[in-house]
């Protein structure tokens, strides 16, 4: 069965998306943990990271970094976080996340937005990033 | 002044090093989330992995990639998280972080380990590498 980023990718599933290339696909998390947290995420289906091809894996690593430069540039904050857990959904994702405080890299707390600042905030990011 | 992971590359302060590169160095976190939690570090001090060279960004992340495949050998886990932060030590350093479970994620809990514990979670590592 198709992950849920898989349908969030084919359109399934609607989704805040920030960009997207041959190969990833990047979306804003629905549960963040600050304003403007963001998941790129390959479009082939791998559960763990480390079991990526090289070629696919930096790939989806020269992908995030450019989406992550755009965050930084969009969203006040002391610099972009990434991590990569993977525990919850078998489909491997790179956070993206603002930073203001360790409290935002710990996925312990989350902040809840309404659609028009998410909307706000992947218009900001987009145009980041044209 | 060299940054406290400068000095450890430089030999200066003692570490649990597990591979070097021409651009990158790898140790045990002294004070880990689980057992096996290694620090990636490129050798030329950035403090933001967004703000690196495109180059040099790659690199660290493949040797990241290598290192993360040996820790996953090594350590019994579900799987390696990486994870980049930065807020406290001011030199880029990509976390790789043995996961049972959520809990290893969150920065919140601290494993204590004896020195031959370490000694011999670091061996285990570079016997996969080698």
């Amino acid at each position: 069965m198709a992950s849920i980023f898989t349908k969030i990718i084919n359109g399934d599933i609607p989704c805040y998306k920030i960009a997207e290339d041959e190969d990833n696909f990047a979306f804003l998390d629905i549960n963040p943990n600050s304003k403007g947290h963001t998941l790129c995420v390959p479009k082939k289906e791998v559960d763990k990271i480390l079991d990526m091809e090289e070629e696919a894996y930096m790939k989806l690593m020269a992908f995030s970094r450019k989406v992550g430069k755009a965050i930084e540039a969009a969203v006040p904050c002391k610099r972009v976080g990434m991590t990569v857990i993977g525990l919850e959904v078998p489909h491997v994702h790179v956070h993206l996340i603002p930073l203001q405080s360790m409290a935002n890299a710990t996925f312990q707390h989350k902040e809840s937005l309404k659609p028009e600042e998410f909307e706000a905030v992947a218009e900001a990011i987009k145009a980041q990033l044209s």
